[in-house]
């Protein structure tokens, strides 16, 4: 890298398109640099609205995104699309939707795309969403889009993190409806009903509005329901003004302070496990790993009681080479 | 708890099955006395022989685990039956379908259901499925049957910490099999087409000996293609057969020892990871918690920064109280 940490922030302040890609790949792949460049960046971020946009695939989310992209650029907004795409937990990488969709977003320097895929290497959300919001936020981008498909532990978590998190339904989707049900009513701000130009849509959106007259919320919200047709742009305009509302409402509100503390609080905490953890096998020797394995086989000690006894050495210091 | 730890061993010892649910649940749930619990029961394990079976919902894997326990029963060999289910991030439980669901099984002593969530209130694995085979292997379990569903990465998680994997497919399944060549084929160790009386199962047949040949195992393994159809109990008998020739022809071989210490490897390191992150939690004060969160909004400190403090102060035992 032939520039320094700071030269590199100031890049992406800058919105140097090179920059934000090598800053998302280096923290993608867990990198020390990508690390200490969070930590430059972070003081200048908390201005970009997280839209987050969950639904069953096929619903056709990357066209909406891609169409509310168009709509906050006409309004000269800079805008970043996240699209989380599920990975194969063999091939690691994710699908490169980007390369190949979004064509009408191509060409313009007021809009940073991104896919990531939703799977780290050890398990569990290793290169967060967070992260490459961060460093979208800092690059200028004031609305950023984070996609992601389906309605999986993942995506709620994403969702969690989101400003305002928008749940696409289509008609037709038969029994998607109650894994619906089952919960993600609680975590959408708004409702659309994408392919609206197909019969069943009002259906679709009548039960949507029953749903939502059971169901309780923290805020005065009331999420609306409203109605696209993707392809064509028809209801976009709707949908940048509901979000728009729902952000200048929440300014002021003391429920919306209380849901970004919860999500700083989550993402911390998952910080702290991560962070705990890698620590922790960086200073363990291979050869204690390699012992304690040979007690489980031999069942001379339980795992648990050798977890236990791992984590003592390593606040004990001692590089968890005294295994016993 | 009425008696004591070593008498609770002792009454899953001799597989009572109210000390077998009380020890499931307790370890379901997190509490201390079903980790106790499994220290005593590990010395005693090891001699289960698990068998995960996965494939897509619909391919018949209940099914084929009920007749394939029939078919190990009338052996006499004591069946194990853990059915993963997946859960809805929300309620937080198992869909309980082992109380409808085989039926032909209920009434015998010598079969023992238990259906688990895929998912913990953390994230992750909680509630571990090596836990309770442990505990099934110690109340005298001989063969163990572990059925997922689905091939996310929870399942191959699963998978990879059977003795033997089989997987289901099914004719007429369509993309699936592009699903499945993206590395299923890496993991399982017995294929097995069910409804096997479909006009479309030796096609399938025929495509999953090509994928084989075209696949290269460590081990001296030729995974075999069998036919069943779940529902008359055809192929199940010859199902059994491969399962013990595989079971058999492991006992001496090196690369299977290889694969169990990696399994064992990778199950250390998971409890690593979650006793690290427990024993933090269990310090952390909660007003440390907020002030950090409360600098994050503040955009004063960065959440990276401030959880390698944590860590820091963890490992100096400070009660994580002296955050700066």
């Amino acid at each position: 890298m032939p520039e320094s940490l700071p030269e590199w922030a100031e890049e992406i302040f800058g919105g140097d398109r090179r920059a934000i890609a090598r800053a998302i790949s280096s923290v993608e792949n867990g990198e020390a640099a990508g690390l200490e460049l969070l930590k430059l960046l972070f003081p200048k971020t908390g201005q970009a609205y997280v839209v987050g946009v969950t639904g069953s695939p096929g619903a056709g989310k990357s066209t909406l995104v891609e169409k509310l992209a168009a709509d906050y650029r006409s309004a000269g907004v800079r805008v970043g699309i996240i699209a989380v795409d599920p990975t194969s937990p063999f091939s690691g990488g994710a699908i490169l939707g980007d390369r190949i969709r979004m064509q009408a977003l191509a060409g313009d320097e007021g809009v940073y795309i991104r896919s990531m895929a939703t799977r780290g290497h050890l398990g569990g959300l290793a290169p967060a969403v967070q992260d490459v919001v961060t460093i979208l936020d800092a690059a200028g981008c004031q609305v950023i889009l984070v996609e992601t498909v389906g309605v999986g532990q993942d995506e709620v978590d994403i969702a969690r993190h989101a400003d305002v998190t928008v749940l696409l339904l289509v008609p037709g989707m038969g029994d998607d409806v109650q894994t619906f049900k089952a919960g993600v009513m609680e975590i959408a701000d708004l409702y659309v009903v994408n392919k609206a130009d197909r019969p069943e849509a009002d259906r679709v959106e009548q039960e949507v509005a029953a749903m939502l007259s059971m169901s309780q919320r923290r805020d005065d919200w009331k999420p609306p329901v409203l109605k696209t047709v993707a392809t064509t742009g028809k209801g976009v305009g709707n949908l940048r003004e509901a979000l728009e509302r729902f952000r200048k409402v929440g300014q002021q509100d003391a429920h919306r302070l209380a849901r970004r503390r919860e999500q700083w609080r989550r993402r911390l905490l998952e910080l702290l496990r991560q962070s705990l953890f890698e620590t922790a096998l960086r200073e363990l020797d291979d050869a204690v790993l390699d012992a304690c394995v040979e007690d489980i086989l031999a069942r001379q000690c339980d795992p648990h009681t050798l977890a236990e006894q791992l984590v003592r050495d390593f606040r004990r210091g001692k590089g968890m080479a005294g295994k016993r």
